[in-house]
C-alpha cells in the first residue's frame, strides 16, 4: 500500500475497490475463517447458555492516545459490556464509517490494533461493514463494535441486584482514561506516566464468577459519566442507597494532581478498564484478595457499602468526614471521550 | 418535547441528559423489557440452533426518501443479511452517532420508524448506544444495527454453494432503491411512482426454506454494487459461471426510463428488498410459484442459470442475443446509498 494512499468514496461502493480494501487490508489482519468467507452474515456454532448481546459506537478524539487507540478501545469496550453481565465473549462485529481522504496508513494501524486486541480476548471479528462518506461529513473514523457472548445459567448479574449490607469494590484506579483524553484534546502535557486504562475485563470477571458463584450481585464498568453516575444508576435500579468513602477510592497521584489543576472531579471522569463489583459482604475480603492477584485488579479496593437508609441515593463520605450527595453527571465535561 | 429542540453534546455524555433522551424518546417507542432494563448488555434466552450475526452501518443521504427512511432501512438491511444465511431474526442492537444540533423531531421520526419496522419483523431492539459529536463532525445521523438470529441445522445456505445446472431466481424488480436515492440526492423528480424497495425478506426466505429444504443453495441480496456485482461475488465464491438473460430481468418501466435518462445501468444500482435465489433446477419452477404468491415476491422471475464453462465469470445475454461479460462495479456511481 502506498504510504500516501487515502480512503476514497470508491472504497465504500461495494464494488471492486471495496473488495480490494477488504482483501488487502482487513483480511490481512483479521484472520477468522468466518470473516474470510465474505458472507454478509456470519454463522457461528450452537452453544449452551444464554446469548449476551451488546453494542457501542466509538467516536473518540484523538484516534490515537497514550495507552491505546480507537481500535483497542472499541474491542475492550464491547468485551467489557459483555463481561458486566457475566458473559464469556464469543465473537465481535466491526463496522467502520470512514471519511473520504482518511490516510490508509492510519486505517491500517487501527485495524492492526483491533486484530491484536480481539486476538488477546479470544473473540474474533467474524463479520463487518465499511461505509465511506464524503470529506467533511464525518471526522476521520468512527467504529461500531457489537459483541455476542454466552452467560452460564449459574450467573444472574444485573444492576438491579444490589442489597443492603453488600460491599462495593472497585477493581482499580479512577479517571485514567478521562484525564488522558482530556489532556490529548487540549494539547496539555499532564505529566507523570498518565495513560488510558483501556483493557479487557473478561478474565477478571471470569475469575470472580468461577470462585464465588452467588456472592456477586452487580458488575458495572464506570465509563461515560464515571463512577458517580454509574453508582447512581445502580442505586436507582436496585432501589438502595450506596455510600462510598473518599479516602478509600484509589486514584493515581498524577491523575489526582491533573484533575485538581484542571478543575475536574475524578468521580465523573470515564474509565475504560475498571469495574464496580457489588457483592455479599461475607465474601468481600476474599474477592478483593482474588482480584488483587490479577494484573487488571492489582489496585482494587473496597470503597463502600450498600444501605437501605435513603433508596436511590449515592453518598460520599469525604476525607474530612462530611457527607456529600452524588448526583448523575449534568453537563458534558468533554465530548468524544470514547 | 419542544418542537424546536435539538440534540446537544450533553445528550451523549452518559449523564442526566443522556438518561432523559433514552427515557423520554427511545423507550417511548422501543418497548422491549430487555432494553428497558437499561443494562449495558442484553441477555437473551438460550436457543437451539446456530447463532447468525451480522452488522451494517447506515449513512444514507437523505435520511428520509420515498418509500422509507434511515430507520426502516437500518432494520430491513440487517434483517435481510441474517435472512440470506437462512436465519430467523432474534434481536437487534441500535447504535446512533448524532451530530450536535440535529432536530429532536427528526430523531423522533427515525426512532418511531425503527420501532415500527422492528415490531413488524418480530426482532426487538434489545440493546443500544448513543454518541453525539460536535457540529460539523458528522452529517446529521448515522445508524448501526447489528442482528442476532438462529439458523436451523437443516439449512446450509452460502455464496459458495452454487452448482452448474442450478437456476438463478430474482425475487422482484431491480434498481428501485438506487434510482430513488439518486433522484433524491440530485433533487431530480424522476417521475412515476418510483420509491425505494426497502422491505424485510425474512418471511419470504422462511417460506422458501420451509417448503424446499436442500433445493436452495445460495441466497444473497444485491445491495451496494447491485445485481451484477453480487453475482460476480457468488460466481467467484462458488467457482462457477453465472449466465443471466437481460429480457428476463424485471425492471419497472419508470425505473428503466429514469436509468436511461441519467445514464445509469440498473444492473449496478442498489436494491434493499430483493434477493437472488440460486436453487436446484428441478425445484426452480415450484419455488418461483411459491415466491410469487408472497407480496415481497410478486414480480419474481427466473433470470438465468449456473454453468461450468467459464468459472468465476458472469455473462449477460443481451436483449438482441449478444453476450456481455459483467464485471464487479468499478468507481462509485453515488455515495451514501445506504
Amino acid at each position: 500500500m502506498k504510504s500516501n494512499a487515502t480512503v476514497s468514496l470508491d472504497h465504500g461502493s461495494g464494488g471492486l475497490a471495496s473488495q480490494h480494501l477488504i482483501g488487502e487490508l482487513f483480511l490481512k489482519y483479521l484472520t477468522s475463517p468466518l470473516l474470510h468467507d465474505l458472507e454478509d452474515c456470519a454463522v457461528l456454532g450452537e452453544y449452551a447458555g444464554r446469548i449476551a448481546f451488546s453494542t457501542d459506537s466509538y467516536v473518540v478524539d484523538p484516534l490515537f492516545f497514550p495507552g491505546g487507540d480507537i481500535g483497542s478501545l472499541a474491542v475492550h469496550g464491547t468485551i467489557n459490556d459483555l463481561a458486566m453481565r457475566g458473559a464469556r465473549p464469543l465473537a465481535l462485529s466491526l463496522a467502520l464509517i470512514i471519511e473520504e481522504g482518511f490516510p490508509m496508513e492510519r486505517l491500517e494501524r487501527v485495524i492492526a490494533s483491533v486484530a491484536r486486541s480481539s486476538q488477546d480476548v479470544g473473540a474474533a471479528v467474524v463479520t463487518g461493514d465499511t461505509k465511506v462518506v464524503p470529506r467533511g461529513k464525518a471526522d476521520g473514523l468512527f467504529i461500531n463494535t457489537t459483541g455476542v457472548g454466552l452467560v452460564s445459567h449459574r450467573h444472574d448479574i444485573s444492576g438491579k441486584k444490589a442489597q443492603p449490607g453488600d460491599a462495593v469494590l472497585l477493581s482499580g484506579t479512577l479517571a485514567d482514561h478521562g484525564i488522558t483524553i482530556m489532556g490529548s484534546q487540549a494539547g496539555i502535557d499532564i505529566g507523570g506516566d498518565i495513560a488510558s486504562d483501556t483493557q479487557p475485563l473478561h478474565r477478571l470477571v471470569g475469575a470472580i464468577l468461577e470462585s464465588e458463584t452467588g456472592a456477586v450481585r452487580v458488575l458495572r464498568d464506570p465509563t461515560r459519566g464515571g463512577l458517580a453516575t454509574t453508582l447512581c444508576e445502580i442505586a436507582a435500579a436496585s432501589h438502595v442507597e450506596i455510600v462510598i468513602e473518599e479516602n478509600r477510592i484509589p486514584i493515581r497521584p498524577a491523575v489526582r494532581t491533573a484533575c485538581e489543576m484542571i478543575g475536574l472531579d475524578p468521580l465523573y471522569l470515564a474509565n475504560e478498564g475498571k469495574c464496580i463489583i457489588i457483592c455479599d459482604q461475607d465474601h468481600a475480603e476474599e474477592l478483593l484478595q482474588l482480584i488483587r492477584r490479577l494484573p487488571e485488579g492489582r489496585d482494587a479496593a473496597l470503597i463502600g457499602w450498600v444501605r437501605d437508609d435513603r433508596p436511590d441515593r449515592v453518598s460520599l463520605v469525604t476525607r474530612i468526614g462530611g457527607s456529600r450527595l452524588l448526583e448523575p453527571l449534568t453537563g458534558q465535561p468533554l465530548p468524544r471521550i470514547c
